[in-house]
C-alpha cells in the first residue's frame, strides 16, 4: 500500500509542471466544474464537440474523457470520431457511464468505448453493474461511494475510504472527478496509481472543503479550492488506502 | 391561510422522504443551478434530451418539467415527445415560458404544453401576460415578483410577500424555483398547496442567504445551503401568505 | 490618460440607468458566469440561437457578443444570421476568438465576423496572432494577458495593469469579460473607451475579489460581488492606464 500511496503522491506533485490536456466529451450540466477542477489541479481542458473540429483536439489532447450525461446528437456523433482519432495511439481514454442503466442509447456508446484496450471506467456501483459482462479483464474499474474501489487486470482490488457525503449531494462532482483521474492517467501508464491519485485527491479536498462548508451550495467552490492548495504531504498523512486480493 | 401554510409545510418537510425525480427539459444556463436546487431540497434529477431516451426517462418520472430559455433544436423535438411519455398519466406537467412574449418558436411550444389539462405555469408577469387568452381556468398560474400569485381554477388567489431583490439579480433562481415546485407537484394533487410549498421555501431561504451574503455572486450558493437546511417550523414562522377572493 | 479614464468612468457609471441587453451566442461553459456577471453589472442578457428566434433576438439587442467556444453545430449557423440581422444597423459586435489557433472551423467564423466593418476583438496573445492578417486597421483589438493592450486604428495603444492571476484560472472570466465589454459598446461609439471601461471593471474588481479569496473556487462569485458594487471612484482611484503612441 505504501508504494502504492507514494507513487499516486508522486503522479499528483508532477500534474502542475505537466500540465496535461484533457479533452472531455461531457454534459452541460458538468462543464464548469469540470473545467475549474481541471485548471485548479494544474491540468488544462478542452470540450469542442463539433464535428469539424473535434478529431483535431483530440488527437492533440494528452487524455479523452467521454461523459454520457445530457447526450444530445452532436455528442453521440463525436463519440466515435474521438475514439478513431486515439486508435492506434496511447492516450488514454476514460469513460464515465453516467445513467448507463436507464437508456440503450448509452449501452450502446458504453461498448464502443469499452471495445478499446485498457479503458479506465468511473462509475457508481449501478452504472457499473450495468456495464459488466465478461470483459472485465481488459478494463480499469473504478467504484465510487462510501468505500471506492479500484480494480486492474490481475491485481489486487484498491480501497479508498476518505471522502464526504457531500460529494454525492452537489452535481457533477463524479463527473469533475473523473476528469481528474483522465488528467493523472497522462501522468502515468498504470491506470492504476493514476484512478488512486485522483481519487485521494479528491476526497482529500472534499473533507477539508465539507469541514468548512455551510452545506451542498457552498461546498464545491471549498472542494476546487482545496484541491488548487492540495501538496503531496497533505495526501500522504491523510490517506486511507486498503488492498483486497484479486 | 393557515390551513394552506399547514398543507405547504407538511409538503416541503415530505419530500426528502418521497425523494421524487424530476426530469427538466431546461436550459443549459439553467442547468447548474437547478439541479443543485432539487438536490438540496432533497429531490432528484434527469435532464436527457435526445430522442432516444427521453421518452422512457420521462414516463419513470415523478414529475416534468419544460422550460422555454435557450432553445435548441433537440429540445424543441423534445418537449412534444416528452408530453406523449406523459399523455393518459397523471404525472404533472410544469411550464417555465422563459422569455415566450419574445418568439413565436417558444409561444407555440407554450400552447402546445398548455392543451394538456391541469399544467402548472410559473413565469413573471410580462410571460403571463404573454400566454394568458381564454384558458386561465384549466391551469394552474404562478406569477412571481416582489408578491407572488397563485391563481387556481375557481379558487381564491394566493399571495405570497417573501423573497429578496437577489432573487432577480440571479441568472436562473426563477428557472430553479420552477424546477423545485415540480418537485412538490409530484407529492401531492393540489398544485396550489405545492406552489405555495415551493414558493415559501425558495423566498424564505432567499431572505436567509440574502442576510449573510455579499451580494449576487455569492448569493446563489447560499441560497442552495438555506434551502438544504429549512424545516417546516422555519417556513411557519416566517410565511408571509394571504388569500384574495378570486 | 486622464480623460481617456474619466470617459471610462462616466460610461461605466451611465450602464445600470441604460441597462443595454447583450445577445451572447457564447459557449455553454461560460453562459452562467457571462448572464451573471452582465446582471451583476447592470446589463441584461439574451442567450437564443435557435435560428426560428436569433434574427428577432439579435435585432433588438443593444449589441451582440460571437464567442466561438465549445461550438455546436446550431450555433455555427446563428453566427451568419445573426451577423444578417445586424448588417446595416449600429449594433456593435463583438468577438472572442476562443481557441481560434486550434481549427478552422473557427478561423472561417471569425473571419465572417471580421468582414463587418468596426469590430472589437477581445482574445488572448495566440488567439489574437491567429486572427490578424492585413485587416487590423479596421476593428478594435482588445489582448488580454499580464498587461492588456487596446489597439484602435490610428491611435495610441491603451495599457491597462490593473487585474490578477486568478483570472487566468477560472474558466469563463475571460469570456464574461468579453461580454461587459460588449455591453459598455453599446454605450459609447468609441470602441476604445467600452474596452478600457469594460477591462478596469473586471480588473479591478478581480483585485478586490482575488484579495478576499482563498482560491479558484471562490474567486468567481467574489468577482461577481465586486462588480456589483463597483462605483466610478473605485475605479478612478484604481486604474493602471498608460498610452504608447501607435
Amino acid at each position: 500500500v505504501a508504494a502504492l500511496v507514494d507513487a499516486a503522491v508522486q503522479t499528483w506533485a508532477s500534474l502542475p509542471a505537466r500540465a496535461p490536456r484533457v479533452h472531455c466529451l461531457t454534459n452541460t450540466v458538468a462543464q464548469p466544474l469540470t473545467a475549474n477542477l481541471l485548471l485548479a489541479a494544474g491540468a488544462r481542458v478542452s470540450l469542442a464537440t463539433h464535428a469539424a473540429e473535434v478529431a483535431d483536439m483530440v488527437r492533440t489532447a494528452d487524455a479523452l474523457l467521454i461523459n454520457l450525461g445530457t447526450l444530445d446528437a452532436e455528442r453521440v456523433a463525436a463519440v466515435p470520431v474521438a475514439l478513431d482519432a486515439v486508435a492506434g495511439h496511447r492516450t488514454p481514454v476514460v469513460l464515465d457511464p453516467v445513467f448507463v442503466e436507464f437508456s440503450a442509447l448509452r449501452r450502446d456508446l458504453a461498448q464502443r468505448v469499452q471495445s478499446r484496450e485498457g479503458v479506465l471506467i468511473r462509475g457508481n456501483a449501478r452504472e457499473m453493474a450495468a456495464l459488466r459482462s465478461g470483459c472485465e479483464g481488459r478494463h480499469t474499474w473504478v467504484t465510487t461511494g462510501a468505500i471506492d474501489r479500484v480494480e486492474r487486470p490481475g491485481q489486487p482490488v484498491i480501497t479508498v475510504s476518505n471522502g464526504h457525503p457531500l460529494m454525492g449531494a452537489v452535481t457533477a462532482v463524479g463527473c469533475a472527478t473523473t476528469a481528474l483521474i483522465a488528467a493523472l492517467c497522462a501522468l502515468t501508464d498504470d491506470h492504476g496509481v493514476a484512478a488512486l491519485a485522483g481519487l485521494l485527491a479528491a476526497c482529500i479536498a472534499a473533507e477539508r472543503a465539507a469541514a468548512r462548508a455551510d452545506g451542498p451550495g457552498d461546498f464545491a467552490m471549498r472542494w476546487i479550492d482545496a484541491v488548487a492548495r492540495l501538496d503531496g504531504a497533505t495526501i500522504q498523512a491523510h490517506a486511507r488506502v486498503a488492498l483486497i486480493p484479486d
